[in-house]
């Protein structure tokens, strides 16, 4: 018999996404956010949930984009004080010695020194209680060329990027290789 | 300058969830996805995306419920498995040695070898191109009680799970504990 721990909003595998958007000041802002993935393939598309008290809710709402950066471990306190510090009270690239680079095809500012980003521009929007669930249609998928690997996109060990664990309130890093997707299927 | 490579649909963080429902006919079924995750903490909500033409879709929008199942990487050929047959031709369950049991309180089997559990019940569905998302408000969380640790909840060494990389198609365990969530904010 399993034990019962009430309503949780616990997956343990939940990644640690940063998300850049415009201000309706048009300031470049960060805030990292790990209600979101990966929703639909074609057309790719991901989703944030924000909550309509955050700077970035109005500043996505008008500019119809925001950015998904995926951060590395060398900028995990970067990462984390992004989710913690208000668009409000502090320019967060400046103060965290980050670069605002534009995306090339939407109207949201990315985050330089990470190594991979979404560019995303944004298709619907859902209530889901607490949050706004945006949903955005990935215009462009970008990274550093020397993250390439095997098969030319960027290896998940270059990238080093990591997860939240909301049980514990922990970052952790991605570990060891396991099997290959679909290949368990041929050895039965 | 980073460089282009299109529209992926690439996180690195996936989850590997592993979904339970019973079909139209009745039977248990579970099939893997990685396209999902929290959306909302009040009500604590989640969301998984599933394509029409998947077996489990017919049997989740008629009962209204499906679990969220994670597996541990002592399961992971089965949830590799269960990820590549379709429950219109095979009974996952009984095939891959897995035990089917009805969540306490909605109308969807949970893997009893699994350590920890989402009960969901539907409250919408929203069309997102390829996929549907179904999003579920958690109703329990239930999870082996000897997982627990020191917060109470159960810790995520113990529940040894891992995520998937869709850039190299492979499974990747969980690796070493970082910083705290919200500390890095404070040695500023």
């Amino acid at each position: 018999m399993k034990k019962s721990f009430g309503k949780k909003a616990v997956l343990y595998q939940h990644p640690a996404l940063v998300i850049g958007s415009y201000g309706i000041d048009g300031r470049p802002n960060i805030m990292t956010a790990s209600w979101g993935g990966i929703c639909a393939s074609q057309p790719p598309c991901v989703t944030v949930s924000i909550r309509k008290s955050r700077h970035s809710y109005e500043g996505i709402m008008k500019n119809r984009a925001y950015s998904v950066n995926i951060p590395s471990v060398k900028y995990i306190e970067e990462t984390d004080i992004a989710g913690t510090w208000s668009g409000k009270d502090h320019d967060k690239f400046e103060e965290l010695g980050l670069t605002p680079l534009k995306c090339p095809d939407v109207n949201a500012p990315y985050v330089k020194e990470f190594p991979v980003v979404l560019s995303c521009s944004l298709v619907n929007t859902v209530e889901a209680g607490s949050h706004t669930m945006f949903i955005g249609e990935i215009t462009d998928f970008l990274a550093d060329s020397e993250l390439s690997g095997e098969n030319g996109m960027p290896e998940i060990e270059k990238v080093d990027t990591f997860i939240y664990d909301t049980a514990s309130h922990h970052y952790y890093s991605i570990g060891e290789r396991l099997i290959r997707g679909y290949s368990a299927a041929k050895s039965k």
